[in-house]
């Protein structure tokens, strides 16, 4: 799928916003949802997105993406917090060829530890989810 | 240098905006300048940094974070229109571990055309000024 397309319904972070599909959630306002990738690069890999959000920042609303950037610099801020990581990467990608897997647009905030090794964006391993939810409370207790 | 740390104000971006430093310019208002990349990991790849920026996502006032989002996104609108990537990566880097080389909050828009390999990050070349300016040109004409 490339940068352009029709936005599906089915895909999984439609199926979280309905509350049909399960998620660790670390911040939620009406705007936007806050939520552990379930394949992370790196401990406390979190998600944030748009719940009006399109299939990536190009055919969604400015006003969805900067709610989101809000909400990326606020649980930046709480993973820096709450892990004391050595850097964090900010990404966000915007079709298949980038590596974009989820078609609804979602920036990704991955804390890099220089003493652990970075998993390969799409090459990570499904994360236990009790240390996710441990994760995701420990993040959302850092908030400001 | 690590996430935190003292605004360095010799950085080449605080140059620039000082008119200290030259740039291949694509566009430049009261809150933000884009520009290319001098070391490009793709054709095209441009970067939008604030007028009034810190040294990352975490010590820069949201107010500028604002205003940079929002220009990366009509950037990269006018690079896909310009340029005809097949998907476009957004990257901000915090802190050296995870690549950051320039202490001035910056994000990249990375066009990727599946025909050419991806330079990794800071591993590029410099590139040809007068291609930088051509390619400026014709994105900042592609502008909405």
């Amino acid at each position: 799928m490339s940068i352009e397309g029709i936005y599906d319904q089915t895909n999984i972070f439609a199926q979280i916003l309905r509350g049909e599909a399960p998620a660790c959630k670390v911040y939620e306002d009406e705007h936007i949802l806050a939520l552990m990738d379930v394949f992370p690069q790196a401990p406390a890999h979190t998600l944030v997105i748009p719940k009006n959000g399109g299939r990536n920042i190009l055919d969604t609303d400015e006003a969805d993406v900067v709610h989101v950037i809000k909400g990326v610099k606020r649980i930046a801020a709480a993973v820096k917090k709450a892990f004391l990581p050595d850097g964090i990467m900010i990404a966000q990608f915007n079709g298949e060829p980038v590596g974009q897997s989820v078609f609804h647009l979602h920036f990704h905030i991955i804390p890099r530890f220089t003493d652990q090794p970075v998993v390969e964006h799409g090459h990570g391993q499904m994360a236990d989810m009790k240390l996710l939810t441990a994760q995701a409370a420990k993040i959302t207790a850092a908030l400001d």
